[in-house]
């Protein structure tokens, strides 16, 4: 049975890890940790008096209690690190579904990691499809380097382009070299048409109603297309990622960023 | 037998206007109007000796000689008005495939028509697919308002947005009342990321290798998304078109703009 | 202001109703027609004794303490025709979102809205994207004849293919001349790729995890490919259905089958 | 300077080969074995008498005369053998553009290859897009094994599914353990909807007039969808994967199996 404790689980995120964790064999939530709600307990939805799991605010109390074997955080990066730090000295495992840590606060986690002999797995996204859906953009355009993103959203959201669309090309500019597409002379008879630029690739955001969050990314080369689309419906999408973290961060190679090097090394 | 005379015959379109109304039972090109090549022939391919259909540039000549049923212009909008005046006095039916005349030359074609009882059909597209599109697109908008259009074409197109998509907003824009669509506070950090904006509907432009012509047209609603997509792969899509436009215009209400007059009519 | 009474408030279809009329000015849900609860209320979620909209075992009773003017029906086909027989008695318009009814059904229901001088919307799918996608593909089939379905569905969906594929289908069949596609001799090396056949046309049904319900259209000619596709992600999608035809029921013309009757006639 | 000479040159494939590699800096066509045309030339499109490439029937006499570096041959499975077992002995590294050898040949290939010390690249799909769409679906069905594949080619294709459907399904079922896919009790109304079954994973076949040829590869997973498609216009999509090989061959380890052994390397 792999124990785990949860920072953040009064979150969407946190209640999301705990359902997911809960509902598989062999592994189980033993305490939550929280600043907040010392002595109450967590239900899966509500703070209770009773009849959930415990929450604790001191790391050393809880260690204690519950013999955890994997602290899974998915707080904000400015908690997250020093939770982190802390949990890596009490000799615990560590996932992170947090995105937004500096590469100086990753350095000293991963010091930390290897002075302690724990594990480590950074994933800012637990959607395997999403995961997948980037890395393969990445490997595609190499060879495919003529590259457009065309990310869609519901209309509540306020940013364009989306983090996942800004990702994927940060991604693929670590193998892209940059290039200007299209025509010579293009002209954009009305502004905008031809999207967001990076290096000469294009994104493109669209906001309706109804959309839920989807994205493709266009690879044209001479004869063809290829296309890779992630589709996301629903907060279920990360429960596989969720659990095969937990899974893994007991076996993997000490410090791992991204789910991606779990997914492709198999 | 339908007997067509072809204005334009040795451009694209109207090469494929010849190979379509050749390969058409009942009707038959006869003669090619030009104001070149008199008494040369065309042959499908090239001008020729012989073995072809005739080069007339006289119009008097050319209906007195091959007494043609139909007029079939496809030059530019400034050779094809004086062309089809010139026809209705010489009492044929006239069928115009190039866009661009002004509404002054049309609504002096439909006098003409009228004078002469003789039948037009204005036809700035022959591609039945794309003439649906933009259809159903407007009839669509009337009830899903908010709408966004990704229209992807080759990397050697210089201008953006293409021309079916701007026919397409226009479209729309007769039936939909100008409204901001996305999220209120919207921020675009990439600028472009969220397209050029017609009254608040939105156009993509996307360039690539490879590609051809494509379009879709989203509508986005309470939990609910209807594309209406056109992918155009070769000229040969005009050939239903034209084959139709010629048929057609023998029993017409003298006067028709656009295709989807006819195809919806029905 | 329009005075509303729903039949099978209870059900799924019956409270999304009741939640799209009651958030929309100018109208309002005044009862509900049941044959329990007499006597209790309906509060939007449940059933309760104060604080809701009455539940009515008896028409007269209903009619004469709540003077309705719109008799909503999403019941079940046996319930609906008898609910619908009495509320035009009653002197009620009618809406019913239940498809099934019989055509003896429908004809008599007709006959009644005569004598009674009362209209009728028989309305078998309130989702305007989903009924736009079967018109606008019954349409683009006189001329574009060759066509396949694709509908794709969560994988808990027992039967194949889905009723609106089945209903699109047949709407295509009432202006498709049966014909054979695909090439002559044709031969499946594994059995069933190419799909189910409706006079030769051909519906593929896709059931995956993760899915919700989508559907696309495919018309194929030459050189080109029109494509109509929906996407159904939320039951919030048959609001703006439900809400039209409350309003619409007021004035159009005694009855009408199908929602496409009040779209496409604008 | 890269030498090639082309084996099937005046197929389909040889002559995009010879336009590929003529066009590409650093590399040209010397000659073109084949048992006809002895002593004439081949100019790109025609058998010619001079101003071409040479014909040569032997080769011991094509490596003396033309001392070629890459034997690349495009003829079929039965006469591609021979071909490279001989050309190895003439210590030319080989590409094989021809799907269908055996396992036996490929044995006794790759045994030559060691002897004379040559590399091989086999190739069956010069395609980019169309290699790594079946790989990246290799690799993401180990965590998404709910597949359905629906490829839709021109309705003259004969066979369904298609060549590389198939050996995509192939591919997937190298990692995917067989299990049935949809729900329990699953019922097809109208039989075939459900498509062709392959180990629980299913194909759909589209066959339209219009198209070209496309695929693509749908994984459902709790709450989202990922999808890898590819869309082939033009016979210039093989164009980049024969200067690759050709390019790669020389320094290659011996014996690759696949473009996309080049390709994930890198």
């Amino acid at each position: 049975m792999i124990k785990v404790v949860i920072a953040g689980i009064r979150g969407r995120m946190g209640k999301t890890a705990f359902e997911a964790i809960q509902a598989t064999e062999g592994m189980e939530v033993v305490a939550a940790y929280d600043y907040k709600h010392e002595g109450k307990q967590f239900d899966g939805a509500d703070v209770v008096e009773t009849g959930g799991i415990p929450f604790y605010s001191s790391m050393d109390q809880l260690v204690q209690e519950t013999t955890p074997d994997v602290f899974f955080d998915v707080t904000r990066p400015n908690v997250v690190f020093e939770n982190v730090m802390e949990a890596l000295k009490h000799q615990l495992h560590i996932v992170v579904g947090t995105s937004g840590l500096t590469e100086a606060s990753l350095d000293q986690i991963r010091a930390q990691a290897e002075q302690y002999n724990k594990n480590v797995i950074i994933a800012p996204n637990f959607s395997i499809g999403a995961v997948l859906m980037m890395k393969f953009s990445q490997m595609a355009a190499k060879f495919m380097p003529d590259i457009e993103i065309i990310e869609m959203h519901h209309n509540q959201k306020v940013d364009a382009p989306s983090g996942t669309a800004t990702k994927t090309a940060q991604l693929i500019q670590e193998v892209r070299e940059p290039h200007t597409q299209g025509a010579l002379g293009e002209v954009e008879d009305l502004k905008g048409a031809r999207g967001a630029d990076i290096e000469g690739m294009k994104i493109h955001s669209v906001r309706l109603h109804g959309l839920l969050a989807h994205q493709q990314v266009l690879f044209g080369s001479a004869g063809e297309l290829l296309t890779i689309r992630h589709d996301s419906f629903d907060r279920e999408s990360f429960k596989q990622g969720i659990v095969l973290s937990v899974e893994r961060v007991l076996e993997v190679d000490q410090f791992v960023y991204g789910l991606e090097q779990i997914l492709l090394q198999d």
